[in-house]
């Protein structure tokens, strides 16, 4: 199966990888074109803009950094729009948010195309081994005719209906792992600073009912203060603002969201915002600065 | 081995039975006596009094509700204090605050007695099946004699060094699983409000990094509005509030506990307070209550 | 003087009464024509549409409702910019964000007017009267040449600088009076639940340091469940959420504001929003609504 | 009228010396006799303890600086029940926990004695000038009885009925302005940042709704960094941490007031604590302190 592939950042050239791994011939774009190279290494062939690859692929994936470079591929000159028509689809994995996903699905179908938005929840090792968890919705046709790409891209695939149950799903699941990162780190600086060996901490958590593939991962690193970045601050707090966003919609109250998006933003501004979202530590540590 | 064990709630009761299940010879007390009935159908033998129980036994354990009937237990007439000698061991399995452990360590060692604070971790079906986890501060001594009963009580043990160690640990475990529980609850509202199916969001995480025993075991429930009570709610709130106080006293500053610490008394004001903790759940979905 | 007036809400109503009793000659304008008539019986002139207050006038103010109101009048067909000319004014009182008055100001600019963003502090009273205090920003020039006006409409004028500064400081002035509603709720509910009578807090309150028009004037009536609208709270509950937004755009934490964001978006949810902002002491009560 | 005064501490000395001024005979004590001797050349006598005060008596005023103190002064060895009798009233000043405070009147009601709860709100200069506000409860005829002292010490006395009614108040009061203080100040933080002149702030607020003796008094100083004490920063925290306790007995939700206790314990743990309360300014600053 031929498909094309916008955006080779950290996850756009995982994914790429991983599916000429496993026999797909994939067309890949980037804004900086020297990126392809590598993929090409590997058998990947190259489109000299968006439209060029959308005008090879039945199918064209987009994994771009966020809502502004999403639309661009999309609606800009040489953008997806210039060459999406009936019989082609175009699957945009980026997260964005809900009205940003509305503009592209409204731009494609408007052209004859179908849409299916697809934010993918899991970083670049996942990416790597095609284990991400992908939160479909749009257009039921085209999910079920890229199944072949999505059960190499990911372990897990949800169709969630209409566009936009895609997006909303991601930001609920992204609000959770931040106030579930942020009341860890507390538990953390409590424990160090009552006195209590935080290492044993996580042997205990590790052991009980909290117990999870976050805490565990990354609660050495955070103890040794390595936050090398899987996951950037910055976009886990610009997703909790998204969600706090969505439940403004509908008068939602979250506290403890509100709370972490504070605790987040006060992790920005200490200069960690491109630091591994698990820096927010240093931050909850900051809140006890001794004198 | 025989040992004495006070107090036959839900923790304590379950306890009992998987120590008599593994060929221990266990003295039982409660304040109710006819508590103790099941207990002696079961092979277990019966103590008049606290201090009757400690008389027998070498070790005794204490498993009580709080802070008042842990001291009382201790220090009333007939209470641990009569009989506990040198040559003798208390281990006090109840979670208290570090203040109310330091008092009885304090009587149990004036009266030549060795004294283990061992708060658990894990409720019902862990203590029946033997699957608690011990976080044991004080006599170091009395860890290593009362080895092979806390073996069987438990699936691990940790020694965490002064008296208060234990109680500490056990405090911010809890205050980290309130949290969590809490910020999950969020998402779920936040969910459901927004037009998707609550239940997916559980697949979702299930196959994420926030997955754990905790969401997975109680999620379902939660949707079914089952809060049958494995922790309660009130204890819950309880042991948030002293996590706050401990971090008062070294001026540690935790937003998100204080945030869930105020929504879990909201739940109780909702008379939630008996149910199990995941109940918290009608506070938040209330918190967002349409008109 | 003669000026222009487009808006007859509340307080567009209000601070055209006072301009005409003033001596002004004032010509209005409102969506539903017939909102006139009471102030041409009072001595205005009307405007078919905006354009053509702006075509008859030196100077038209703006007060609308919103954001998307604000843009309407300006850019629509029959819209202030259709008149708008070298030697004309347009004056925004209307509460909008920063990006919104920034779009009008370049409008304007674009045809060679001249413009001052002025949103105003103060309600339907101090409107009445003249006691409102109004926050400019923009063009100097138009802000001297309207002070006639000005200098009826409010007790006081601040010139702020570049057009955006206004907007910003109401934003910062309506954050801080919507934590102090919501503190003083607090505040109340917590004296009645102990046994206080709130009434006596009122008095004790208004004898010390954080005495205010805002507690005294609107204390006695929130206790008698009054809360006929003078500031809606669903505007108060924008106003805090555009504020975080600012601090979001430069990363600082402001856990109070985002702490009673979350309880104006309960209120929301029981339907207080079109009731004066005060209603959230409703809201704070229900935090405790024993079951 | 002839009066004892237990504690020379600021407010002790301060109430003494205004006493003196308006004619009453004062006998003075503090636990550093020295402390007395300029209270001495003021016309006060000296009693070498507090029983020796109350023996010299009818009434007698306590002003401790915390609970411990309070205590100590009343059930010590020559403390006030040494001499406490019928026909002796002893009227407590100190801010202190309702719990403590019903020990206190316990004690002296045992004695025969009459006790009056009447911790004052107000500081340094407003207890030179009698211009505190005082907030009792307990014995309605010590309250009557003290009324001419009461009228000098205060400019408004309440009695609010049982014991534990005046603590309460003054929780309530101080909780309410340090909710104040710090939403105050998380404006000033906004402002500056978002490019406003903060002294234009005070300016707008000054005429607002918003605007109180508390603003008005401490903001210039704050923009100046001076926190000279009139109220210690880690009293105030204290008192928000006493007044979530008094919310938790009847399980009232405060999220402000549980935000801004945590906002102070991180000024306390910047070292503000003795400083002004104003201080936790420096604290909300550095939520944001740019990297």
């Amino acid at each position: 199966m031929e498909v094309g592939l916008l955006g080779l950042g950290i996850m756009g050239k995982a994914i790429s990888m991983n599916l000429l791994r496993n026999g797909f011939k994939v067309v890949v774009w980037n804004r900086t074109l020297s990126k392809c190279d590598e993929l090409v290494a590997h058998g990947a062939t190259v489109g000299g803009s968006p439209a060029e690859v959308v005008k090879k692929c039945k199918i064209t994936f987009g994994m771009l950094a966020d809502p502004p470079a999403a639309l661009s591929v999309v609606f800009d000159k040489g953008g997806v729009l210039e060459q999406i028509c009936p019989g082609k689809g175009y699957i945009d994995m980026s997260t964005v948010d809900p009205e940003t996903s509305a503009k592209i699905s409204e731009g494609v179908t408007s052209k004859g195309g179908v849409f299916l938005e697809a934010p993918v929840s899991g970083s670049k090792q996942p990416a790597e081994t095609g284990q991400l968890i992908i939160l479909t919705a749009g257009e039921k046709a085209l999910y079920d005719e890229a199944a072949p790409a999505l059960n190499v891209i990911g372990k897990k695939s949800f169709f969630l209906g209409q566009v936009g149950n895609g997006a909303k799903m991601k930001l609920v699941v992204n609000m959770i792992m931040g106030c579930v990162m942020n009341s860890f780190s507390e538990g953390l600086v409590l424990a160090e600073k009552s006195g209590l060996n935080p290492h044993t901490l996580l042997d205990v958590l590790d052991l009980g009912a909290v117990s999870s593939p976050l805490i565990r991962g990354k609660g050495p690193a955070m103890l040794q203060s390595n936050y090398s970045p899987a996951f950037p601050l910055k976009h886990q707090q610009k997703d909790i603002r998204l969600a706090l966003g969505l439940g403004d919609e509908n008068a939602i109250s979250m506290p403890i969201a509100a709370a972490a998006n504070e605790t987040f933003k006060k992790a920005r501004s200490l200069g960690l915002g491109d630091l591994d979202f698990s820096a927010v530590f240093e931050a909850v540590k900051d809140l006890q600065r001794l004198s």
